[in-house]
């Protein structure tokens, strides 16, 4: 139950463009807060919200360096998220594969299968 | 734009330990509304809503079947969603090898440098 609900959080953390932004800005390497709020030209006060939010799931982790806040990505929710994908990867594609015998297609994909029928 | 707010919604569908549950029923081949909503003991009111929200961003498709509607998994938004973690791993699995040198290191996965340092 818990390992679901942190779950639910990581995603709801990454559901918002700003915090995803923030994340793959970390991937480059730490940042100050005030290094994170210049490029989304964000205030201090919001961004720090967001990286509350996103600390708060173990997106990322700060520590007080001097008199600024360092903030850095956290290794295990990324992956953890990740994880839930890769878990259910090999099923869902071959499912997939098999969609239009079930469903029948109706978008433009649909054109390959029309044409070998008409072969 | 537009492809950070279909993100978003996808992530927030995911955000869900219900919907994520329903995702992963599909993964083993498509259902019905009513056979969707036993297994997780919900109304099919309450499952008809999960079910619209993660149709309506992409995560299924629904189709007409008879008297019954057939629920499916879609390809785009898993898959998209998916290669947002893929198109940063390589460079946060880096960075994360090197987090402990900016953060300092406070947890049990410390010991190892720690009994290093100290030979």
């Amino acid at each position: 139950m818990l390992h679901h609900e942190s779950l639910d959080r990581v995603f709801h953390a990454l559901s918002d463009t700003t915090r995803r932004a923030i994340v793959e800005r970390l991937v480059s390497g730490p940042a100050t807060v005030s290094e994170l709020a210049g490029p989304f030209a964000m205030t201090l006060s919001a961004i720090g919200q967001h990286i509350q939010l996103l600390e708060s799931c173990g997106l990322v982790r700060t520590a007080k360096v001097g008199r600024t806040r360092q903030v850095a990505l956290a290794t295990d929710a990324l992956a953890r998220a990740e994880s839930w994908f890769a878990s259910h990867r090999a099923r869902w594609e071959r499912r997939l594969d098999r969609l239009g015998d079930v469903l029948g297609e109706d978008d433009d994909e649909d054109d390959t299968s029309k044409q070998k029928a008409e072969r």
